[in-house]
């Protein structure tokens, strides 16, 4: 367990300690939200909507932004982005555990396979020939690593991540359960009025410092590889079809789909549940909110959404029958104004 | 095989026998659809949409309301509520078997782990240090149960579901193939451009009697817990975020989303693929419909819904084109009634 | 490795040999996009938005349309569909590998289960009681074949893959990882304001030549089967509920859902992320469009689509604004016309 004294904090948090000055020696061991925390938590406050479990808070101390600090019962901690500093607290009191050199034996490993000592190997592993696994590295339980994938130094996968033939992951990549990289993307020609399959012969290639979410699909190029920068962040549930290319830092919340050959810029932003056409382009910076269709290419930065907002079922189903003839209706109305 | 006489469907179903009188000692040890049911199978009858099945069904009993008895040509069980009759039918006829403990030997429970006896743990099945599995529970093949994870009795988890460390599970709780509970939210703050990981240590609480469909994931908590009521029933591929809280009795429908603390109340029911946005709160007895979004609070019980209905495309293109420009429109169309 | 020489390629691909004449014994060993092409390599053209790298491809041979023949600065195959020719010169290059009988030690086969032999089984299989696997088929890592179920000639099972009791699986389908077939359909009737589970006794059937996307669901019917017609292809994270039945040769894109009952016709196309109502039935050759919903029956073959187009927030929000009084408008207007 990690203790951190407020000094510490302060410097991981880039924060200044406001008085009332604190208890000197006060050791902070654990993170908690406002209303439940008690002595030895740390806490923040960066929005609003919790003002009321900030004025009754027990924390030992709350990170927020200095006009705060009057509703704060406790010692406090002022930056200029409590949430970041509270993200970079987290980091130091819940450190990524050391990886000691361990291959289970219940694991099937290849003989071809390269190991780079110390990795982490569970039970029901399988790694294919000529896999490479760097240091720091840790396979949980059933995943399947097949022949010739390299993953970089620091990657972890949590249980039953499969990443199929021809997949190559960077540094700091972490994969939570579920995960599928590397299948055939979804390409059929047509004869006949029957579908012809185009065998998948790219790769997937994921730069340093991504996660991608539980369940999570990514397929293989058809002849070029699949693309994701670093620092791209994946939620639960996100499919991205073959040859798909996301800039780096971009993130892509719950659900949301990826069409083939999209190419998303970098910093872009997808809402949960968003869609990206196929061959569709985003520019850098670009925002989908959340179920909205990119069904065309957006050159310039900025936030774009489609599709209604909700009401009640009765009154949506008159404004949709309208929806349903709104160019006709606008023609009708123009006509009459004419005449 | 169970077999039922006649009355005693009648209890279970909460049905009255009607005429003409049934063989009296006639069994029942299947169930059918209408169309293809045969001796010693019941059937049942419910919506109109199937009435050309019912004049025709050789089935032995058929579940029905009253008035449609006319249109039964075999012996007929009245009731209010067929559907309902024939789930309590079902559940007699296919009981759930009993569990006799078994522990697999190609299975890793570590030693800390407290199994309480009838458990049955599957062939490649991981349990945690500390994990503790009530009496009656089922772990299919390859199932991996983090650290402290706590099931109650009676839960049955199919083929690989993944629960991660602090998920805790009330009783009879069912979990169908490649469910993953308790992966860190998808939470992150920004510096430079750049995404800071929120480390995540909230649980995940599961209420009793919950049903979680395949491939579902659902999130720990950032500091809190994501909490799952009682008899909440959630099904395949939908996406439950961090701190997300499910009232009693709600039902989810498959690819749904619901973002981050957003706050569903009991008895809520949301469709296919619809969206419930992050922080949103639905009261009690809120029905969003399939593929709407939730995209702001709503404090009424009621049905709700956004989007539009399906149209040929030539004819959408129209419309969305003039949806495109409405505001524009219409505030020209204001203008020109004015002068 | 297969080599093949321009002669082949023109007769597996139905292309004729355009001149300049190509080097007379050039044989070509692998594939690659125009771009990235090099000596040995075949590529295609089949779309303008490729032209500049068709105008500097170093491939060997291009298969292209004969129009576009001029722009092609090496050596061409000219045919009709060269999107469907490089399909079947993937398929001759990159010929699936011929089984050898193989049952991994780490496997767990039911005794009474058969292996028609040659199939592959690979480590951490698990095969239940009477279950049947046809000839020239592989079961990958992990997956697990519930009691009874029935797998045709020539079928691909990748990595933990779930097929559960009762689903009956044609000759030569390929399921990708995480795909979980046969689960209970998400049915309840309601009782006091709860839940009561239908327990699902149908089954799943699937036809021949049928490709199902990486995690994607297919639930087994309530007392009938679901049913999955001949050469339907699936991509990722599809859901098909309970009692859906889909045509011979439909499609279905990434994140798509058929809610229950739902009834697809033959050579339907189904776009990424749309949904098809509960009951709802499509016409043969209905083709719906991305994130679309049908939300009722279609009896005519052609396109469809709801929802709205992608445009900048600011101006979103004010047309949603309209939309969501879009009849009381409409009907204010019109009663101004009139006055």
């Amino acid at each position: 367990m990690v203790s951190l004294t407020l000094g510490q904090i302060a410097e991981i948090a880039d924060a200044r300690i406001s008085d009332p000055p604190p208890v000197p020696d006060l050791l902070i061991d654990h993170a908690s939200s406002l209303g439940t925390a008690g002595p030895g938590s740390i806490s923040f406050y960066s929005h609003a909507r919790h003002r009321a479990e900030l004025q009754q808070t027990q924390a030992s101390v709350v990170l927020l932004r200095e006009p705060d600090r009057a509703d704060c019962p406790v010692p406090a901690l002022s930056c200029k982005d409590p949430y970041l500093g509270m993200a970079r607290v987290l980091q130091a009191l819940y450190p990524i555990p050391e990886v000691t050199h361990a291959v289970h034996p219940g694991a099937l490993v290849d003989d071809s396979a390269q190991l780079e000592a110390p990795v982490r190997v569970d039970f029901g592993c399988v790694v294919g020939a000529n896999a490479r696994v760097g240091a720091g590295s840790v396979l949980g339980p059933h995943c399947v690593i097949g022949e010739g994938v390299t993953l970089g130094e620091g990657c972890v996968l949590h249980a039953r991540v499969t990443l199929n033939e021809g997949v190559r992951v960077g540094d700091r990549v972490e994969f939570w359960p579920g995960v599928v990289v590397g299948s055939d993307g979804f390409g059929y020609a047509q004869q006949d009025q029957q579908w012809v399959k185009l065998v998948h012969r790219g790769g997937v290639r994921i730069g340093d410092d991504c996660e991608i979410g539980s369940n999570s699909t990514i397929d293989r190029g058809m002849l070029d590889d699949t693309v994701i920068g670093c620092g791209v962040k994946i939620d639960n549930q996100v499919q991205v079809a073959h040859n798909v290319r996301i800039g780096d830092h971009s993130a892509i919340a719950g659900n949301a789909g990826i069409a083939g050959s999209a190419k998303i810029g970098r910093y872009c932003q997808i809402g949960g549940a968003a869609g990206v056409q196929g061959h569709v382009e985003l520019a850098d910076g670009v925002i989908i909110t959340g179920m909205s269709k990119a069904n065309q290419t957006l050159t310039r930065a900025g936030a774009y959404s489609s599709g209604t907002s909700i009401q009640e079922n009765a009154d949506w189903l008159r404004n949709v029958a309208r929806f349903k003839q709104l160019d006709r209706i606008v023609r009708a109305l123009k006509q009459g104004e004419k005449t």
